[in-house]
């Protein structure tokens, strides 16, 4: 197989990450106020947005730390093969549907379909990550790297598919604690980390 | 001629295909549900996005596999003069046309005209790919490299001008077997570049 | 901590910036003239326009000031690690907000609710702005630079968060007189850092 | 002042540029056909599109030869100053603002004020990127490089800006051949260009 440097693909990933991020504001509708509102109504409406804010700074922040995984990933990565491309543009293409998804949610704040459907899309950006990671490691395309930390990226990103999982689960059950699940695992999973890796 | 580095038209290229590939997510659609529908009226709903959904997915793995085959030919380009950029900003505006080409495909998944357009519009980015190779090729801006993965990479931009040659011809017959048409035509053609190029 | 190069989070930002200040275009909406309009009532049209004209020139400015501070910061940067890529997403979740503030701004043009909304956007953008800085020159992630282009460093991103917090504070009390507050307190910082960073 | 590497400026006009050319295609509106209407129908709905898909590959084309102008003048910037970049900043406000004058034009195709903001558009940009080059030329920001390329340059710059300037001029006077005034005076242009220095 052809080995490519590896800088097109950030570009295209960065490219590709920073654009879903920006389009998730399309999703914030302006409300429809007219000048002579009193500061009171126009707060109402504001307030009203409270769904599609919350949306946009969690799905912001989510596809934030996937992008610094993905950053991270590519940190110890010494070339790229055909393979490895294709498994990013699939996760690409997962990244790229996150405004839809996002708007999805925003709209139908605590509905079971719109939940799978948002922590689904979360859940495979996590799994294509961890094959992106397998792969690299099995097929020896990283530079020389000391194993504690190798093993560390590898407990991220599994503790991330772990978490979007756990979510997934829950919100079937209990549709109102889905989003309460999210934080639960994501702190069970921080403080196993700690314990796990900064000891060494 | 003024030879240029290659750095920036990589970087725009980089930025037309991430933007028009992201832009795909704005022709789907959320759907006007309300919250009180019941799960099974949501997933009907959802189920009604099918055509966009597909549309979605094989055109960013076809705009995929056009920026692939363009980062491809540009690791082996060694620099640019204007005939070059002025043949991939004309590509780059056939790239940037997908999201409406998409949007007319998944509004009119089994029409003539919508086919003929959508499958017009990718064989011409191959038509313009074969272009751009064969020039780089005639006019010596290539780094030196081996016959036999120029001869593959020539192969690869006319296979997928052939396919999409191809699904239009089809289409223009049957209507309904376009969209069979082309998984047809690209496995043959891996077939045929499987038995050429693996073996030596 | 892992220490990363900045080349990544840089082309992060760059790609969220460009796509914020561009998507400020579609705030602009295309006046619904006709074709039989003459002239006059087209350029009454377009006279209309004016808000959402003065709204995209002076975020476009801002912004551009911003990615400018942002840029000249990262220059004095050696590498970078997980809290400082961290402050720099928020910050980046506040630069991809500022099309919604600024559809804001344009909709309703002198309404309290709307400049404390638009301008509390650029204060935390400016206050993030801040914290990394501050953090940088704590954390020794900084190349050896001189003291006084640090200092002036400082002070011009201070200098931002104090114009758009008296901005704010003048537009609580006197909504009318905010947009003139912000070239006043502007004016009076340059001003300021002439007479301190330019003499020595 | 400060002298800054060129690379981020670089990166940032190729957001904005890739960006303002790929939101080109927003403009383009899928038309409301149904699925029974035969081929004749939707064959008429499309060339009803014309004056759009006109707009759309002139617009592309224009931003494209002035993202190449960009280029070519920034191969020749050794490094850049706190001066160039507020003056890139204004540049690229204008070419943000190419869907907004390009969604105009599309929608009113034959009336003087659409033409006067159009073309008054790519001549703020041609004026700008004269602005760029001559202070870069004056204030000893180029690399070694020899006179008559460095002449090419400016020629073709004020070229463009000739261009629009006329075209706006033909457009006041005969707004039925504004379109036809821009084709001339560029290819006057070219032929002046191939004869003043193609020669030596």
């Amino acid at each position: 197989m052809v080995t490519l440097t590896k800088s097109r693909i950030e570009a295209l990933s960065d490219g590709v990450f920073s654009i879903a991020m920006t389009l998730l504001v399309l999703k914030l509708e302006i409300p429809e106020v007219m000048h002579h509102h009193n500061n009171e109504d126009m707060l109402q409406q504001m307030l009203a947005l409270t769904p599609q804010f919350i949306t946009y700074v969690v799905t912001f922040l989510i596809a934030g730390g996937f992008w610094f995984l993905h950053h991270l990933t590519f940190h110890f990565v010494r070339h790229v093969n055909a393979f490895l491309i294709w498994v990013n543009l699939i996760l690409l293409m997962f990244v790229s549907l996150l405004p839809f998804s996002a708007g999805l949610m925003s709209h139908l704040f605590v509905h079971p379909v719109s939940q799978l459907f948002y922590f689904g899309n979360h859940l495979a950006i996590a799994l294509l990550l961890a094959l992106h990671w397998g792969y690299t490691r099995r097929a020896n395309l990283l530079i020389d790297t000391e194993h504690a930390s190798a093993a560390r990226m590898g407990f991220r990103i599994w503790h991330a598919a772990a978490a979007f999982a756990g979510t997934i689960i829950v919100g079937a059950m209990f549709p109102m604690y889905c989003w309460t699940a999210l934080p639960v695992v994501l702190m069970a999973g921080w403080i196993v980390e700690w314990r796990a890796f900064r000891r060494r």
